[in-house]
């Protein structure tokens, strides 16, 4: 598939997602809910709506098409994905966190509004998140609701994105010294971004009840897709200029952060992270010229821009 | 049934909660999930073990009793719900929320770890809550499973806890001048506090898979009950003294609060708080004395010391 085309892919999933997400971060009540809060409405749709790649929802969507889902669940659970990724930009952000003051090129939560307010808003986005997946709207399955449930709660739990970025807090050394190899990085990465890239691969094929040896496989594209995911975000933050990124750049080697830029140099990390692109499309081979929209998507993790 | 028995039942409870909790707030991974970090493990068992009277569950196990509900699946449910209790706690106590340094006698989280652990801890425990609920240890039926996740969600977000969580900051004037008549603290309380007591009541008619008159009744005792309890708070908060609470008192009023004892006075207050366990017990005179247990914790939550 042409380069230009899958741009084209992105960008009318993100519309889609921007307005799934609008709809959704409405302040009227629904039922079994009280009226919400302005204030709270306005910070979460302030940390959801109106910029991001929509990389996460994206994947689910295409590989949501890819297994015949219903084009509406394969939305919702992408939507789902972008909440707990936007409530987690929201609460890393905070000053007691990575003190971040931009993001997408917009003041942080907390400096938009106020500390109390970002960590309820995260509080907010992340318990929505469920709600939206056990809703009927998305699946008429008890069952694949439930799956998407569950499959989110461990990719963003303790087991996986909180605990990568407590691993990420206790790289930088804030609780005694820590000097992670090249082992304790990868996994520190698995569990911080990795685990709800591969999730949000995974949602796809739950929703579209894709049997188990195709599952297999789109498990093996999405780790793989993870992975190479954050060591280009590693190289981005090395290399990267703040205005096109839209977040302050260089932040990671001032803080001390653990990288593969730092573990294996410039050059070892892109040998790495083109050696993760390989293996998430050898992972398609099963699949026909159908799945070129997710063999163009790991290209893309490992040459954006931002 | 004897004050003694109930006493007895609701320390039955607690013990089986306080086991079930410690079995699930393990390191270990489980399927889909990565080793979760040790520090972040134990701030949330600091946060979730070892106090609290378990008056969440314990609703929820006697209400799943009285509707036939498995056993298990009514613990599992209750540990689910005293999750969410639990991580609304940590967060509330927080330096830029509430600034609590003492909860159940014990340091807050922050104070006995750090900020970053303390939102990082919560944000994990609200996460395992539906990784719980979704297990298919919690229910056979996954029909049952979501509509535990669903109402759960419901109750937590941005229209039910976190929402009421907001009202109350903003009630002590942070974001503007706010004078809060009696009709606006109630609806702030049944969000804060009253939602997800009156859904630990439904998940225990859901578990049990009541029918639908049953189900009303109890909603209407839960909803009832819950005003209560936080009525029962407020006067706690003005009459109470600290050792014996576990936590500061009279805070409220120092923090200029939004509270029924301030907008009825303390006679005010305690009739409104009798009123709402008559009605409370008045919901449920189509069930015989198996309710009995239902009927004393509502007398129960307005005669607490703690």
């Amino acid at each position: 598939m042409l380069p230009n085309a899958f741009q084209v892919r992105l960008q009318t999933a993100a519309e889609a997602v921007e307005a799934h997400l609008a709809a959704i971060l409405v302040d009227d009540a629904r039922p079994g809910e009280r009226r919400r809060p302005v204030r709270l409405m306005q910070a979460m749709r302030h940390a959801a709506l109106g910029g991001g790649k929509r990389l996460r929802p994206f994947l689910t969507i295409e590989t949501g098409r890819l297994c015949g889902a219903p084009e509406a669940a394969a939305l919702r659970a992408g939507c789902a994905i972008e909440l707990v990724h936007c409530y987690s930009l929201v609460h890393d952000d905070l000053p007691s966190m990575d003190d971040d003051e931009v993001r997408r090129g917009r003041p942080t939560v907390h400096r938009a509004f106020d500390e109390a307010t970002a960590i309820l808003a995260g509080d907010g986005l992340l318990t929505l998140a469920f709600d939206v997946l056990a809703d009927e709207a998305t699946h008429a399955r008890a069952e694949v609701r439930g799956a998407l449930v569950a499959g989110l709660a461990r990719a963003a739990g303790a087991g996986g994105m909180v605990g990568g970025q407590m691993h990420d807090l206790a790289a930088e050394g804030r609780f005694g010294t820590a000097a992670l190899g090249e082992p304790e990085i990868r996994e520190l990465q698995a569990m911080k971004t990795g685990a709800i890239l591969a999730f949000a691969v995974r949602a796809g094929a739950l929703v579209g009840e894709a049997p188990a040896d195709a599952r297999r496989h789109l498990d093996t594209y999405g780790a793989a897709l993870g992975a190479a995911f954050q060591v280009a975000d590693d190289l981005l933050d090395y290399e990267g200029d703040s205005a096109a990124v839209g977040k302050r750049t260089g932040k990671d080697a001032a803080a001390g952060k653990a990288t593969l830029v730092a573990a294996l140099g410039p050059d070892g990390a892109r040998a790495r992270c083109a050696a993760l692109v390989d293996e998430a499309i050898a992972s398609l081979v099963g699949f026909g010229p159908e799945a070129d929209i997710l063999r163009e998507a790991a290209r893309f993790v490992a040459v954006r821009r931002t």
